[in-house]
């Protein structure tokens, strides 16, 4: 059950009331005026809590099993903001960059042809969690830094993504969006802390996740009071072996219809292979996605991770091309 | 290794020679004056071959376990006709109907108005392969009959699976391509049977093989002499249970570079849900598919098989309008 | 609904009465005098039955969607009979033998160690449903007839997989169980006819059947009125690769509760790994099969298909040892 | 490349040799006189090493992926010692207890019982990683506490769940073992601190990792110089429902080949169901595991997570007597 309250009133008061009155646990929520509210368990009695709590505006049944993320909470789609760029309802954006930061000079090449390209986010790694602890393990701290100083000069917004609790303090300090990877979309003590930071947070699906436990675990921040989260495809794991992973391309319009949460995808990761990449983010746009997010290098050969589903620039800009003509014709 | 021979050879005399001096196996096939080859195994000694043979043009060694149906084999895309109507290389046909024929009147409204919106190939289930023994089996041959007059009668093709190779006789007379189901991809028998035949046949990707394995199954059939395949993704099984299956979009563009046969989508099946038939019928046609294959109803509420995967005409206009705006836009 | 009719009413007389009153299908089904029934929908007006039709001695309503292989139809284990052999109930067997017939010598070889081994029943296959039409594909008839002389000769029973209707003559003449395999699972025009046959059929789990979709194949025989089906688990297909399926362990114990059939365990398919063979058949017995059914070769380095799968006669013995021991301290 | 030392050399001094003649990357890892190692990438220079190196007793090539885990690095089976209780090689133990602490009586009930059949470790979660932020989140380090207090009381072994990097001080001073789940077993920031620790790893399997992945994961612990992993499978995720997950029982007899390290199997979390817990556990043993770890309550009908999963006392005691006997009749 979820209570909204009126505008005015002081969430707090009513908040110390229902647990004065009852013993219930509940999740506390606050989204602007629009949205002050409380979840709190469903087996509540309504009659004897809009008895005794003054303000309440509406109390809405929500009975999926997570709830601030669920369309039946909330029906307009979510906008996230990431400074002046938004992702979500009709804004969609492109995002690439390279799996991991190498160095200067390369970041600095491949996020000045981005931006040519008329990129406004990118993104690069700086703590990989890696299969083996013997591949490369990111640059760290140093790469973010770095990552920072570029993205300012040529005004663009960085995500990196986050591996653990202690980093988010300089990740606060350095990056516009925390990507939290797929092999963490369950680690729920870092997703409890994301959900009391203030910046956007990129959410990818566990490979092995079913949409339901991914809007679980997105469900983890929201009730948390971080709304501003984006969900990422990036592919399952099925027995199929042609890809690196099975792009789920179906999480696109059944989580449209789940969840007000923008949904991008990011079919470098899904499928491995940077000559199947253009054909999966035009299937994606034209699924409805939000976004698309690919890796991109000045020299993918030589790359320290993830070289063979690297797109050069000349493919990223056709594939960009390609994704406004289709959202021009379809949207 | 494929051995292909000069235009004027007599085919069956070096056949013959080739038996007669060697005591290896191969599959012989022949289509059209280009493609006058025979298949033997790889280990073959090559320079032997050259020596004793006459009117051989080339000898192309092919990598994938498949070979007729390769890209190695033949570069070009493949183009099946059905009749007028054509499926491969730059056309496109979205294909319509009812999951099973059920009775005439409702075979006619669909297929009228399937007619009117553009359509040229229905498809009709007479023989159904279902899970339970207790589930509408289709109603067989009078449904074949009955389908044939009507689409003859309108100048549409027909579209209907085959269970079985004791049916085949009949289908040769009534339907215009032979559908074999995902249930019976490696119903190997069957499938050495089709090779045999003449007419088209629309091979469905069984929802547990790989890539690899739908290749092989078409091999079957192309290897008996049949190059008439159009190859048909509609999902494949996973975790994942908000649909009924996983549509393996990276399958269409994967297949495109491995074969040169036709490859359409069936986003009914994918997904069981007619919700999402739309967006995933326009992905599948911005990743680079051949054609789609959807289910339409006169009455889905009340269909006797597969009723909440079945589009209404309008729906089906809608997407059948976008698709072709898509195609505008990319092709 | 199952309806049990008393031991010495004419049940032909009783569905013609039903056909006639009613204008409902059902199966028919008699297997001995005690499960002289039949089966029809569950909406059925009970009453109106029971009213009308004479000598009914108990109506079953049974909730799983197969019907005469559930538990809830028949409570005691089925035992089926090979002659004097048996399988089910308190009756273990393991049955071994070669992927494929080779060839007289080998398989009279393999045959007589078997034998010396206590081993009753022996497999081997004539027709092999391949994955590629350039695979070996078995020698067919001839194969049957001389795996018959030399099992008759041995005082052995002989199991060979039939992957098509039009051989079930054949088999009927030279075999003593048919054998399904995984990739006819559901072929369902086979079924229907082996469900006509009076020989035991040995069905094998499709590698992507569910257990609920593996006893509806199952109904399908027996509600044709053949009851002796012997279910076999041979691994379904997983991401994991380190085997070649991955052997579902817990269908035993759950197939035990949900039918009455008897389940075997293939672990030479499910692993594809003949130095994990022993170790996956003592789980299986462990976990309660009534049976094992492995691969033996007499020289496995050269085998056709599947050697690397094949125990060579050293380790079935052992296998064999062990199991009987586990067998003794068990039950 | 692993290099082994003499047992009387410095291997400080060794390493800061090989640091300053070469450039390269390498982990160090020291357990005990006879595997004093480290771990250097395959590429290096060996005789360049062997000429400039002083007291190498030996350099190991290893092929796969994992070095210290693998057998190829250590044949003999590793026995992982918690306190007086051991793991491996011959040393098979039952771990019993409930999924979450929830309260000192229930859980000093469950802890006597076991204690009276024989159980030396018990389970008991105190911090529960949830798939919904509204599920019962465990009692956290108050749970420990009191844990602590009884096992140390009745002389039992502590096995519990951490879920992240900022508790382990909390568990080093309470528990004996730390668990980590199949949510955190690609948390590598977790499994690097856990490397550091020196109390014995229980490692579950990530319900969708490889074989492959498992054992890296456990290299994670490993070279980070803590030997005593004791890994659990736990079933992986796929298409079947019957079971919450499918024990993957091959993984098994593939670890023991593939690793020294010893094998664990969960039958509760692999099931789901308590029904099938035994049969699960005996076929786990046959299989060659090294123990078994099972959800035990005392009401489960009323716990607070998994009761559905947990065995009352009295299948408890049958289960293991049965454990007891297949071990005493296979090895």
């Amino acid at each position: 059950m979820i209570i909204f309250f009126e505008k005015d009133i002081d969430i707090e008061d009513a908040l110390d009331k229902i647990i004065y009155i009852s013993e219930i646990n509940f999740s506390h929520f606050n989204f602007g005026e629009n949205y002050k509210g409380i979840y709190i368990s469903e087996d509540i009695d309504k009659e004897f809590i809009l008895k005794n709590i003054d303000g309440i505006r509406e109390m809405v049944q929500v009975n999926k099993p997570y709830k601030f993320v669920s369309r039946e909470f909330k029906k307009e789609d979510t906008i996230v903001h990431i400074g002046n760029v938004k992702i979500g309802g009709e804004h969609f954006e492109t995002i690439g960059g390279p799996c991991s930061f190498e160095n200067e000079d390369g970041f600095m090449e491949i996020a000045k042809n981005l931006k040519e390209f008329g990129v406004k986010i990118v993104r690069g790694g700086a703590f990989k969690p890696r299969t083996s602890p013997y591949f490369f393990q990111g640059i760290g701290k140093d790469a973010l830094k770095i990552m920072r100083r570029i993205t300012l000069e040529l005004d663009l917004k960085l995500v990196s993504e986050i591996v653990s609790t202690e980093d988010i303090e300089v990740f606060n300090e350095y990056v516009d969006i925390f990507q939290v990877g797929a092999r963490n979309m369950q680690n729920f003590e870092l997703l409890k802390k994301l959900g009391k930071c203030n910046k956007p947070i990129l959410l990818k699906r566990g490979f092995s996740a079913t949409i339901e436990e991914f809007l679980l675990s997105a469900e983890y921040i929201v009730s948390g009071g971080n709304m501003n989260v984006i969900l990422c495809e990036r592919g399952i794991r099925t027995f199929e072996k042609s890809t690196r992973n099975t792009l789920d391309i179906s999480a696109v319009p059944v989580i449209k219809k789940l969840s007000h949460l923008p949904i991008i995808v990011d079919p470098s990761h899904a499928s491995g292979r940077f000559d199947l990449v253009e054909s999966l983010a035009l299937a994606s746009v034209s699924a409805g996605c939000d976004g698309i997010m690919v890796e991109v290098h000045n020299d993918p050969e030589n790359a320290l991770s993830d070289g063979c589903q690297s797109l050069k620039f000349k493919r990223f800009y056709n594939m960009n091309k390609k994704i406004h003509k289709i959202r021009k014709s379809l949207f």
